[in-house]
């Protein structure tokens, strides 16, 4: 498989891959939900090329995770669609693991407060039925009628898992 | 900033994906939470080179996420450890945002059944404190006590998000 295939394989995870599964693009994504919108300020944060950023922020806008608004005559901002504000708990979940386990030792670099109980918060995972945190011991994964739809099926993998 | 500086940017985000923000190394995990277990069916599954594969494995056991195991003489499996396992936040993340948005209209293509409660769940991110569901629109991300122990402080991104 090369990656110019990626987004043809019949799987969820990796057609998100596809989106945002290069590092540059998963920082800029991260800037946008910590407020940042113009390419030069992009740009400083990330230290980035202004080529490569450029490149990101187009796949972005095309993929429908950003988009790309005027505020004056010329001038744009990069804001996030629905589409892109539903990456947010893939990016909290990111935040939440570097925390504990990539952590050296000097405490968390940031803290996200939960505005309406007042509290940071950390994220968890629960159940969409039952509301019970999530096991990943506890979760049987099963083929979806979506799997076959295509010619690469991934058969090896789902044989293992069911 | 260089990929090779990632690590050691103070950032949970960018700590994470200094392990994980590779594409390839994402699909080893999401097939590690399959079951699957041995070289050569990573290699089946995924299709990428011996060499290649290789390398991703052993970052994986150098970074603690995968331990190498012997189950016969001189054949090894790679499973998950405990940091390992607490990645499965991030994937059933992605693989619910590529049901939503990268669905093809041909339905999902796998269903992660909750054992506990015996139905297909859908992951759900909650507030730690209060058990509320989280809309980004309402967390206000602040400086934690680990933000200045470094030279690169990322100051930029943070004056504009506290």
């Amino acid at each position: 498989m090369k990656w110019d295939e990626i987004e043809n394989e019949v799987c969820s995870v990796s057609r998100t891959l596809a989106v945002v599964g290069d590092r540059w693009t998963m920082l800029i994504i991260r800037d946008a939900f910590l407020r940042v919108r113009r390419f030069d300020d992009f740009q400083k944060n990330l230290g980035m090329s202004r080529h490569r950023l450029s490149e990101r922020l187009k796949k972005l806008v095309d993929y429908g995770v950003l988009k790309k608004e005027a505020y004056q005559a010329n001038r744009y901002e990069y804001r996030l669609t629905e589409k892109g504000l539903e990456l947010y708990p893939i990016l909290i979940s990111m935040a939440k693991w570097g925390d504990k386990w990539m952590d050296d030792g000097k405490g968390v670099p940031m803290l996200y407060k939960h505005n309406p109980c007042g509290h940071h918060y950390s994220p968890m995972v629960v159940c969409s039925e039952c509301g019970e945190p999530i096991d990943p011991h506890d979760v049987t994964p099963q083929i979806g009628p979506g799997k076959f739809h295509n010619s690469r099926a991934h058969s090896a993998c789902i044989e293992k898992a069911s």
